[in-house]
């Protein structure tokens, strides 16, 4: 059977809140772009960042091995992502997997948490 | 490759809060339609609006450039949208388009926020 | 062109918390079936409901007009639906519609809130 | 007609808070994995769990009787899941269900809640 997901995915909101309450690295304002291997084979993914006022930054590479999941902070790319700022992401992957977007929001003191499926494509 | 996305997409559940706590304008009660165009022709995008008691809004006429995202608070619509009253949503775009809903609500002292994705077709 | 949706969704995390803070009747904890009927023609709908520990209940039946939308409050169905017990949805509908799912939990003295689109199919 | 839903569904973003505030049980921090199975037949289900640094975890198996939901704390699942730690899940049943994956995260005092439909495929 055809490992689970899709080669590519999209993002289209993101952002990046500039401020947080609450310990670190928990409570620490962030992004998560959270990817699912379920196949057998490694895969290689890249991440391409839109705006609103600027060109696209990226590909961002990483490697989710077979198996495997990584929940990538967006938060700890390099070069960085602005905080504070709309954004939006495509997630090209060689093999299927699945992407799911999660923000947690702790500019007031209680934190606000969302998470949905990116959108297959 | 075709661009990512769709060129119809609809939100069921669409309501601006009446009432916000915190500092202007990041804690300001507000939804936001996202629309990513990550192909290479800018979208001319429209909105019509559906309510439970009176008849469609629109188009609301707006224009993502190629290659950007563009992040649109619904209260910064005009003619405005009501607050404190159901709506929905239908976005058309003339090329592919992702889109993707969220409502920060922060009617009470801690804000509370979702987003989810449109639903393509 | 065929209007946007399908003719039957579901929604598996239904539940309605059995306390509330706030005022009413914005910040009662409950939930909604948000349906768009963005086609020319009436939408005759049935909800089913499905429990844990008993036998479905339904169909409640409603009814969303041409280019209309209802945000439809769980909480207000008759016969009620119970508290603080999970449960599931099925939506059908004789054309097509879209349909999302919106809790808003006020159990603690600050809301949380999540919607989601439903599963179409 | 078929009963709706898939076969094979997978949850990207899995990771269960490892403090909670508030009264047991509602208000522990936690995840669940919603099954609907709106048909005549019982599902045999099975959760395989992923990680980032170990290997795969399961099947744990359940039975989604015919014409039932089972809301399927992760907390409860045994051997239990770690928690502080992200994992993914790929659910597979023998008949096709829908499936709704939801956190309540009440590492502060006012709760944060996310639900999101999991990846069909």
């Amino acid at each position: 059977m055809e490992p689970i997901g899709h080669r590519r995915w999209a993002i289209a909101d993101g952002y990046l809140p500039a401020w947080s309450h609450g310990p670190e690295p928990e409570m620490v304002s962030h992004e998560s772009v959270n990817i699912l291997n379920a196949g057998p084979t490694d895969a290689r993914v890249e991440l391409m960042l839109y705006f609103e006022d600027r060109p696209p930054a990226g590909p961002y590479r990483l490697t989710v091995p077979a198996m495997r999941t990584v929940h990538q902070r967006i938060n700890d790319l390099d070069p960085p992502v602005p905080t504070n700022l709309g954004y939006a992401c495509v997630i090209t992957a060689d093999v299927p997997v699945v992407v799911q977007h999660t923000r947690l929001d702790s500019r007031q003191a209680e934190n606000a948490l969302f998470s949905t499926l990116a959108a297959p494509g």
